[in-house]
């Protein structure tokens, strides 16, 4: 039973610029076209749990970018409606963030994809990750968003694997030792 | 030429506690007495550059943990008089940092170790950065000493190599991409 990170940043620790966008990602030359692993680590969790920025943002999208088959759990008190075509595969979650994993993992929901800047924060805050994968991309943004925030507790990790890809991306897998 | 950076941080981007402190980083196992390298970085060096906090955190230390053979640069524009038994090897520099650097080059100090967090920013401020290796330390302090600032430039890199010490420290080397 894990909740786990995969998220990628820039050397300085940014998942996105201040406005949110990620075009310094998506110029990092692909020429096989390959997700890097994605496709195989969605096959591993249960389901996805984000918070209503990252719902947000994803709606924005022309093309929903998690596998249909995977349920979405997103964590809002201010939230109450799906949009409709959405309402078979997104749920809408609310209260204390170790309560709502208890109740998912009760549903079977074992491995947990946390996705989004804020709701990463949050569950380290309570010691709630197990695993983080961490890409990095080799550019200083200078600003934007942060992945880890100030004040989180002090966490160590082991670390399990390092892959790097077409020699431009270093992904990073690390286990929380307990 | 290169300005150089090398450098360990925690998973979160910090060089030291709030406090200046780097015990999280000294109780990394390291069975072989390993430098990972760093001495054989130090070789390829003519000189170091480091600010006044930086010296004087290393002034505090034991042992000297730079080469005697290497001189030192302490940028700063209050310090005067260097302590007498260092006063062979180092030597204070004041004024901008692009005519501190173009002064040093002309004396024959080629390849440059810049090291401290606020002499790091400095440069990056200014783009004076060619060469940045980090190692990764599996750890998340939640607070600290930054390594990286807030609004310095966007910068691009080309990742160079990424060695794995004794699978816990992700070593990363990365050019800069102009």
């Amino acid at each position: 039973m894990s909740n786990i990170v995969y998220i990628a940043t820039s050397l300085d620790g940014y998942i996105a610029r201040e406005d949110g966008s990620i075009d310094w990602l998506m110029e990092i030359p692909n020429p096989d076209n390959s997700d890097y692993g994605f496709s195989i680590f969605l096959e591993r969790i249960d389901g996805i749990v984000m918070g209503r920025n990252t719902f947000e943002t994803v709606l924005g999208f022309n093309e929903w970018p998690y596998p249909k088959s995977k349920p979405i759990f997103v964590l809002s008190n201010s939230l109450n409606v799906v949009p409709g075509n959405l309402s078979a595969k997104v749920e809408i979650v609310k209260g204390e963030l170790k309560s709502i994993i208890e109740s998912l993992k009760h549903k079977g929901m074992n491995d947990l994809y946390i996705d989004g800047g804020k709701t990463i924060q949050s569950f380290l805050k309570e010691d709630l990750i197990d695993e983080i994968t961490i890409t990095k991309i080799p550019i200083l943004l200078g600003s934007g968003i942060p992945l880890f925030s100030k004040n989180n507790l002090e966490l160590k990790f082991e670390h399990a694997e390092t892959v790097v890809h077409n020699n431009i991306l270093v992904k990073s897998k690390y286990l929380r030792k307990r």
